[in-house]
């Protein structure tokens, strides 16, 4: 984390706005095969509008099939990560929404709902991994976000609230799902998620939400392009195989997990990577030194 | 937790005996829309026994359906939270069952076993959050009871045991079962279900069985009323699908947890309360400003 | 743990080398019911090659059957836990597999892993607890194996590495499908599988992944040996019952784990296990004064 | 079915009322061991009024614990089987349903909808085989209980209609759960379903909704007594056994069903009822001549 | 099925070539509320081409969305169904995918796979009900359609093939998940796909893969186009919510099915429909003669 | 069907008794690349005793790592197919475990049943498909046995029985579990283990247990063989490929079933068995005209 890295981080944050066409996205490539997807609305607290629900699944289906790109890294412009949703943009959908009974309302909202759902579902099925930087205030579907990610780090000055039992509902776009998966222990999440209460970056940390707490943004943005560069340096055949196996044994048995990852190994073994990470290894190599062909 | 809530506290914790009907449960209404479930035969270190374990069935199919409930404590009378099992008054049941030939006894048991795991699951099925406050010894069936809960807390001086194995047999009213998906260690779940050693409060809280640690129980239960007082002045239509959601996402995977909150939501999301919450979330009011109708 | 103990633990460290017919492993009954597993490839710093894979297999089959036992204790020779697989051993099986073509090529890796994967699986069906002790590095293979165990201890030295990232393949025996099940931080197991990164015995603790560190190794094996002595005082019926509950807990849903149980304890209750436990306890009398029959 | 067995029957079908405490439900032994449940509305063509779906809940709970009885068969007064539900008195629950708003409203009938699924749950639930009988038309609630039943014979002028979709709703208490599980064209229960259209009885015996058809339903009663005869004569250990192992079987996999029923006769097989079996059947002699102890 | 009928089935069947801007399928509305999507590349034998395979994604997610649609038939035009797979346009994909090695090679091949199943699953994720009306020839990818769609007509001329064992592999678009769930008998199943041997419209029906045949393509269309209108006239909420829950049923265990409509319906029954549908009934009147809202 | 084939099928029936090792199974090699397996205890009408329990483990063990062998034959020498269970024989396992109380007799009797599972298990674990031809009874374990294969031939004799429910228990080794998905009818499936009634050809064929019946065992013998060669001239990868797709698919949901053929084909489809497939069918040859390597 040298000069170097700190300009690029410095780089990285002083974005001069979103990548069009995205109104809520600003897309940039820090460093070989990493790329950065930063939530841009400052103005707005990154506050969760329409577009920005539309734009995630337009960005990370790109990235799925983006052969330059091995990693992710998420973060977010201005003073904090997100105030979640955007009431104000959001209110019609969800307040208002069309149908002329009850039934065909409902009918709306449920396809509503589903479509919201999958701006975060298209994280986990995007295989490379996403690791995602919190500073600052991280609430409502900004916890929905960040469970749907891989790796979580965050400031000293975050913390996080599951706000949607203060707006009235139960929260449906992922965090009843997947926070109970993330974090070990059960009574903490009942807690967060009925009282509404915020959790800082100690507790964070030792409930396991995040895997590491640093000083400030700066430092953490080094942090987690380090850390992506270490994911970026291995073999991506090894990387996404990983990530796509992980998610299947969180919804399987371990014996349908053993028997997915035998069927998915008995292609994977034979990638040339092997062969040559085998060899880097034995000549005391660090994985950086080898090329692997896109994937 | 100023003065009154501390009278509150003590008035609670001197609760002059069983509620009638019940002979080991002392029901009481410390405040609005909280139920407080006392758990009442000091005298026996609120062992378990053969009525306890039918009261708590009906106790809780009551509170599903009373309206003026919204979220309970439960706590115990006396020294210790309590010693388990009424040996004594169980024995006949579990160590003479009746029945002509060994599959004849072996059915009986099967039906003793079930209906005793209902005791803890009617729990689980009743929408409303429980908050559990453990004081002193919490053993064997004790942590069956506490880890069908949503929360628990606990004093300093509480300690658990999971105490099965010494009196030789496998658990089988819910701590095998749910002990795993409280808590995030697997090694500390197998050790502390093999060997029957003793958790003191500071590893409860380290390893998430708890999420709160108090000085004393006269805190502890301003602690657990302060956070049921939370949980009560929320939507009810949220707090209680929160809590349906969260339970049904444990045993599912998050595509299926995820569709099942999408049809949940599709009619829940047309409450009042979302509107009620959401104008008060803008005028900057707390939740306990509003009213919600009952559910 | 006094001199006797250790003296015991001594013992058991200087195994003069493996049991035949074994040629990796070293087995010893240090105490009355225990079986030591010793991996005991010393100068090869415990690598697993093929003689490993399968004697792993026999070992574990011949301790299920064996009713002198009733629980093991895993560690390893020399100055490390292990170094994980070997890949001089194993570089055919695994880089130049046999096979016409691609699928056939894929098949017969198919059964190789399969096979694999069987090695670690044993442990788990092997209804004995095994409490596995690390000291030192524990690398790749190793965190497959450790995971299949029950309990998991280490040694303030130990360390712990998921390598397969590194030379270019998903972790495909194990790892990835009971680590996310072992540990309660989701964050922290992507990190460590997808970077590869060290875990040092201090969080290796806080994380969950042991639920004991001792200063060094001869401490470790006298815990060790203390924990297992523990479970091998008490009833198998109740210590294995319960292993097999826990286990199949993991792969269920809460009501079908509970439906299990009674169906398994329709039985189990009848031991007579129970109304010697039961007496003792009365007696205020510790398992270990009880004698049970084989199982 | 001789003289004797005509008698009987019709005996069985003059029944002259509900039993008491029911006002739709006529119960009576017609022979040892089997209970005959009799659908008794039949000036309302066995319409199914509130009443009736609270009675079916308590009645089967009774035979479920009742030792006289090892058997049920299930049929209806009257000219038709049923008209299916009784809209005239349960237009209220459903039409008018209770609640503030419609979160409040969808609780309700949530909840309404949920006991009157269990109203056939009960049925599964109840370990003792039920056979169902069925003449004219079987229409709407009809096709939800008698898919919950374990054995279906009819009239050759019987005749099926799910009619839910004619009143506006998907069917909800069990139809489109269990009639794909119970027959095995999955585009005949398509068709059934979305069209409404009536299948009369060859039909229903192609497709394996029934298994018998017979030419009135005097040689139906017959031929269902003659059925039960044949189940009630056999051990209870085995024919409870095994239909709580085929409904396990269903719901699971068959890995996970061989495992459930190795657990459930490890206790069930040690029965005194097997060696008499045994014996009997190397004496050739039938199971009738055996005596069963109770269960 | 008068004349009108006639003429309008004869004006399905002289479809002129594709609806722009699809080049595979022709789309027309021979009645209200019904689509008709005719495969439509007679001169190839309706062989599955590289075009086929996007259009029909493209072609249901417009019907799912498209209000004025209720129901969907299915047929094709030319003289047989369809030959399959198109070998000459595909074969670019299936034997020369692209990567530089065989994991990437494997890793393009499923992108492929998991591409093409998607077309076939948007006829199951469509809430329409699909009525498929085959004849002649279905084969190969015919079978993977045909099983995708909810009611299955044939002509008497008609014959089914699993041919994908005969090219070589395993069928891996849907016949081998859907067809045992769409017939009863499992030793034929087996036996069609692994022997490839026709199976003709008596056995089709008799099996039960088709629920009618019909004596010429002409009067199958009629019948097809008559079921459709049966369902068109009935209420769009019960007729999608039932298709949609039989589809969760199929892939879920009862209790949870139940769980699932029970949920579904608390919003659903509050329809208008299930009032006029009612009152349509007290009145004799058919589902027909009521006007139901869009959904 | 030839004189030839005649001749072959005379030469498989007059085998002259086991093959060593064995003592209860003949092994033969009719024709190229098809295993002959003929249950060999005529005298004692087949009945299975503890030799075969353990020989089907170890003979289908040796045919799934058979290269020569494609697909298996399966059927039975002497008047009937088999008696069921050899209850001399076995008497002393099921009648008289060994055990020092009710757990531990359980805890035998549960490692037996388990062991006698696995006796048929094998035959679906095998990847080879098995078709089984039978003529005569087929009683209580022979149904265990014939719902594990994978393709169901009678003669028009034959007749099946699940016997169990007769010798006062639940079938335990497979048929429970199996029937319910091999035929359609749940009712019948209830009705035959319910009562033990005999089933004979017709019903069994058009029940779809069986796909086909033969005038008698000669006729049999033949179109297995026929069958088998049908199977056993298409490729390898593609047969046993679709039998593993085919039982993942009854124990998981579609969309889990696409997912695992998706991640199976990925290397299997880069097989030569494509291209030379694809070649031979664009050439007009049948699939028996085209050599495939080994597998």
């Amino acid at each position: 984390t040298g000069l170097a890295s700190q300009t690029l981080v410095r780089a990285m944050s002083s974005s001069s706005g979103p990548t069009s066409p995205y109104t809520t996205l600003s897309i940039s490539r820090p460093a070989e095969a990493i790329t950065h997807v930063e939530l841009h609305r400052p103005e707005k607290r990154n506050a969760m509008n329409k577009a920005f629900w539309s734009e995630m699944v337009h960005c990370f289906n790109e990235i799925t099939v983006d052969p330059e790109c091995r990693v992710v890294v998420f973060s977010a412009a201005g003073k904090i990560f997100t105030a979640g949703i955007d009431l104000m943009d959001m209110a019609g959908d969800i307040l208002q929404p069309e149908g002329d009974d009850t039934a065909r309302i409902s009918w709306n909202l449920r396809k509503t709902v589903t479509s919201y759902q999958e701006t975060f579902s298209v994280i986990e099925k995007c295989p490379k991994p996403v690791v995602v930087a919190v500073h600052g205030a991280c609430v409502g579907g900004g916890i929905d976000l960040i469970t749907a990610c891989d790796i979580r780090l965050c400031t000293q000055d975050a913390w996080f609230q599951v706000k949607e039992v203060d707006i009235g509902l139960a929260a449906d776009v992922g965090t009843l799902q997947r926070l109970p998966k993330v974090i070990g222990s059960r009574s903490l999440v009942n807690e967060l998620a009925l009282t509404a209460r915020k959790m800082y970056a100690d507790e964070a940390k030792s409930s396991g939400l995040v895997s590491r707490v640093f000083a400030n943004k700066e430092d953490m943005m080094a942090g987690a392009l380090e850390m992506a560069g270490e994911i970026a340096d291995r073999s991506p055949v090894a990387v996404q195989g990983t990530k796509i196996n992980l998610i299947y044994a969180r919804d399987h048995s371990v014996a349908d997990g053993l028997n997915y990852v035998a069927t998915w190994n008995m292609s994977m073994l034979q990638t040339q990577d092997v062969m040559k990470s085998v060899q880097a290894a034995m000549e005391k190599k660090s994985p950086k030194a080898v090329t692997f062909s896109k994937l």
